[in-house]
């Protein structure tokens, strides 16, 4: 048999690889190459100018063009776009966010926000990189909310210009990629006001902050915010506006325009609809954070795997020391972690698929572009926080040798730290996704404070049905397969698994709906909304673990290979006892588990782990890492103990 | 009145401060000077550069002589010491791990291992940094089973000399504290072997590694670990020796010593319990480690705390923006951790006692020894765990801020972060607490490997009695009024509380021992041990937060304050409250609690952070934490959002 045997490795990677799988491998022939190999220093100079260079590299090598539409002089691959930017997770998460930034929201917003001649003016030189730009959108004091934003953009009909203003200290551009250093342009994010004195909500303006030699114009102040946790080449910054004059033609104006005169138009009425609705053109940002988030997860728990199958401890009763990925509890903690990131992945790939065929049709469905919003916002919640677990649990996993910078853990570790805060906090994000959930995507709920929003869900008499994700038929054939008996046997049933997740997430819902009403009636909104915050959010993560579980059972389906789907199929088992175990005190209360099968459970992942031991290396070498984006210091060979 | 008045804050402070309450106040003062204002580089050489210039000022003012003996030079208070150690966690943690490495384990191993040719020619140099020293115990191949290190010590009876030699990759020390750069002489754990051939298991010996201008010596090649994840002014490094000579006197020789004709004698036979012993009397380490790490947990959600009360996010229905300690889902994230950290201060207190208390007696009462060390392990794990935990909440819940170097709780992150896994990684500090508690602290047993424990432990026919801590007439009494029906009402009452505690943890350990015995049976002793190794760790876990919990039962009786005893009390209950909610499945399968019962613990909880709410300033008032130590920038009033 010659070089074209395809392993089981190849298959299980080319499960996870879904769609865009040409250009992941490209993209890993790509990353592969010296220019890419992942380096660490905490010198942010060091790291800028890396960044930097890498980035050139890029562009030239045409990685930009895929994001952009073809009619604006790019490919119009959205799904390549997203793909090309989460990759570079695995070398460098300081590089991901930089990409993510310029071509991602800076390009992005041009690209969705401004109109026909801002097109053709600046999306040739943002893919270039002639231009480099900031999106300024939080302030000091605004992060979560960016609706109260305090920037205006004060239309002056005298000389047909917006004055960009932020007088207070909570007004400032805060955090903002770019602004410290590298960006020329801010595409900045204010309130727009015109001369009758009405503010017609948060617009978008691209506002020079820079001149060629890198110096402050007129006007603006920017900051450095120095050293971070983690990404050391992103040039985190401050901006404060003090009355800056902008031409009029520097509003982004798709949603929204002011005419010469001072006259305000657009083609959609509420202040806070036109905000979301512009928002969500920008989607495409916390896809692709969820994405780079799992990917920078996957390469921690390759490297911890390896190191567990290498490195030995204590004595056998034989004699010789053992594995450490031999103990029970080793297997614990790295088994399920690889299990969810296999969940993730298969999820990850539905929600990339859904974007880019909704932002590559003119006019896409808004329901299906609600349910995308808060897909992507629950994913992205979803995916950073087991970015955080997996990758501390990888860093302790590994001891001593965790802690040095030269195995790649902890640069790993603090760069994502800020994921889980950045492109939306994740509590936040969850609440828009149970916002939705309950009130079954009706218009104006995105705008909302959680004041008007329970004000909204407790008059709303809609009855929510469970929405099945694309896999609708596999998913109904499996269900009806189900073993909804008693014995301990059936929680190793896909089907039964399913139901359980359904019914947990309906469950939720339906109850949170009910309490919701119930409060307003006792209490005024706030309070309401307060009395059961704990509740939306397992409600929302409820709702995320089912869209995952389904993309997860859909995606072995896809897999041809039959050994592949065999291990999958034990992964995806790892998964969903995972999750009933972490929330098994829930299901044994709302009376969906017996005491003896959640009992059953914790043995089932146990007996799971131990069958999945000989497959430790298979699994990870099925996340397709190139070598040199997993390389850690201690896996060289010399450092093996060998007994 | 006058300033004399003692606040509910004050009351509060003195509770957790415990016995060393005047050496607190003393620390607190010298911290607030200038030289101690916590300062963020990740710059390895000024960081180094801070805490070496740092030590000389502690060294000058005399803070070293607490940790030796009266008749070596010292004060003979060990409270004192560690007490002082633990602290600087507020300032700098790299100054903690520096001051511990050269007064504790450097000290500590010539105090405790040494002899009095040890003690006249070294101690008062290492107080005074004339000496300045390195623990040399961890190989890169060998971490968690110390007493398999390879490097050797092979006494030359020709020359009267020992020969160091650790010739492989593996046998290399590592991660070594001060072996970078600092220390001129390392105290080495080697393999001691006589002429005849024969080991005696590990020993320590005093070897020169540097000479006067920190050029290593003939036959030692150090190396400097460089970044690591945090603890940027440690100087971590590693250390080979290639046959480097030193006199038979270097030995550290109480347990066991070797004369001129290459004689082996020790007072102990066992080779592993003289290790143990050994390492035993090191314990402080352990115990510094543990309170350091909740040290810098509480300045953490102090700093968490102080910003969610002037932090605003979205609009009341009354209008103006709600303070983010006002949401419920915050006030869940923070104050169930600060509930902790009271418990855990309470515990650490009793720990320092303990460990003063034994270590300032000729002989310790060896049963006392062991309960000691096996607290230390335990505590030191959870708090270190909690540490983790605590700050990682405490970033978040800060959103970018808390990202920001500026803002400190991000080099709190990096710099705790090793504290898990390193004086004894977590999960093997479980395992031993585990250990002694199922074989009643049986002599012998520290030094077991997994096999020989569960060969030994499936023999072993005692039946375990649960043990209580210091306060057992208070206990006693509290747990006379407990309420034992089935109402939620009862899971506020402290009597209750204790049982519930106290049960668990005998049925874990109990149903263990059970377990073990079993499968030992079945199968071999490493498969048994590896059958119910999740189940070892979950019993330890709950020994220790049992033992946590007398504590805080105790800590509150002896407050004087009647206002200040009303609120640990509820904290108390928030503490309670929360390991119940965390264990709750297991309490439910287990039949120890009804699943209305364990919904109410939820409830519970939440009405507790609602009624602990209006006083979130005043319970980080009580942590103590001098202004100086407890400043981050997005504190500063001008970064207040008034509305």
């Amino acid at each position: 048999m010659g070089r074209d045997v395809i392993t089981t490795a190849d298959h299980l990677r080319n499960a996870l690889d879904g769609r865009w799988r040409d250009v992941k491998n490209a993209t890993r022939e790509q990353l592969s190459t010296e220019v890419f190999k992942p380096h660490y220093t905490p010198n942010t100079v060091i790291a800028r100018t890396k960044v930097a260079e890498q980035l050139r590299i890029m562009a030239a090598q045409g990685a930009a063009e895929d994001g952009f539409r073809k009619e604006h002089g790019g490919n119009g691959d959205v799904g390549a776009a997203i793909t090309r930017i989460e990759m570079l997770a695995m070398s460098d998460l300081s590089l991901m966010v930089k990409a993510g930034v310029q071509w991602g929201l800076f390009g992005g917003a041009i690209e969705n926000l401004g109109t026909e001649r801002h097109h053709q003016a600046y999306v040739r030189q943002i893919i270039d990189l002639d231009l480099l730009g900031c999106f300024a959108m939080t302030e000091t004091g605004h992060g979560s909310d960016v609706q109260s934003i305090e920037t205006t953009a004060t239309y002056d009909p005298a000389t047909r210009e917006f004055v960009i203003d932020s007088p207070t200290a909570t007004s400032r551009k805060d955090y903002i990629c770019g602004a410290a250093e590298t960006a020329r342009v801010a595409a900045v994010f204010a309130q727009l006001i015109t001369p009758d004195g009405q503010n017609h909500g948060v617009h978008c303006f691209l506002v020079p902050i820079r001149d060629e030699q890198g110096n402050d114009l007129p006007g603006v102040t920017t900051g450095d915010c120095a050293y971070k946790g983690g990404l050391p080449g992103v040039d985190n910054g401050r901006i404060q506006f003090d009355h800056v004059r902008v031409p009029r033609e520097n509003l982004l104006n798709r949603y929204g325009d002011v005419d010469e005169a001072g006259n305000y138009s657009s083609p959609i009425e509420s202040t806070g609809r036109r905000f979301f609705t512009m928002l969500g053109t920008l989607v495409r940002g916390r896809v692709t954070v969820g994405g780079a988030a799992a990917a920078a997860a996957r390469v921690a728990l390759d490297i911890a795997t390896r190191y567990a199958l290498q490195r030995r401890q204590f004595d056998r009763p034989d004699g010789g020391e053992v594995l450490i990925m031999d103990y029970l509890v080793h297997q614990r903690r790295l088994l399920p972690l690889i299990a969810e990131s296999y969940a993730l992945q298969f999820a990850q790939n539905e929600l990339v698929a859904k974007c880019h065929d909704l932002q590559t049709v003119e006019e896409p469905d808004p329901e299906e572009q609600r349910e995308l919003e808060a897909r992507a916002a629950g994913l992205k919640a979803i995916a950073t926080w087991h970015a955080t677990r997996a990758i501390q649990e990888a860093r302790e996993a590994c001891g001593g040798a965790g802690y040095l910078a030269e195995n790649r853990l902890i640069a790993l570790r603090g760069d994502t730290d800020v994921f889980t805060t950045f492109e939306g906090d994740n509590h936040v994000l969850l609440q828009l996704v149970a916002k939705q959930l309950l009130t079954e995507y009706a218009d104006d709920i995105k705008g909302m404070s959680p004041v008007e929003w329970v004000r909204f869900a407790a008059n709303y008499a809609g009855e929510r049905v469970l929405k099945r994700t694309a896999a609708e038929t596999i998913i109904q054939t499996i269900l009806d397969t189900r073993q909804d008996n008693e014995e301990e046997g059936s929680l190793f049933n896909r089907g039964t698994q399913v139901k359980m997740f359904e019914d947990r997430e309906e469950y939720m819902i339906s109850t949170l709906a009910r309490r919701l009403q119930g409060k307003s009636k006792e209490m005024d909104e706030f309070d309401a909304f307060n009395a059961v915050q704990d509740h939306v959010l397992h409600a929302a993560r409820a709702h995320i673990e089912r869209v995952v579980l389904e993309a997860f059972v859909a995606g072995i389906e896809a897999c041809e290979d039959e050994e592949a789907r065999r291990i999958l199929s034990m992964v995806c088992d790892l998964y969903a006892l995972s999750v009933f175990e972490r929330d098994r005190a829930w299901y044994m209360e709302h009376r969906f588990l017996s005491t003896e099968r959640a009992k059953a459970v914790t043995r089932g992942i146990n007996e799971r782990c131990r069958n999945l031991r000989p497959y430790a290396e298979l699994l990870v070498d099925g996340f397709g890492i190139p070598e040199q984006l997993r390389y850690a210091e201690m896996l060289h060979p010399e450092n093996i103990v060998d007994t």
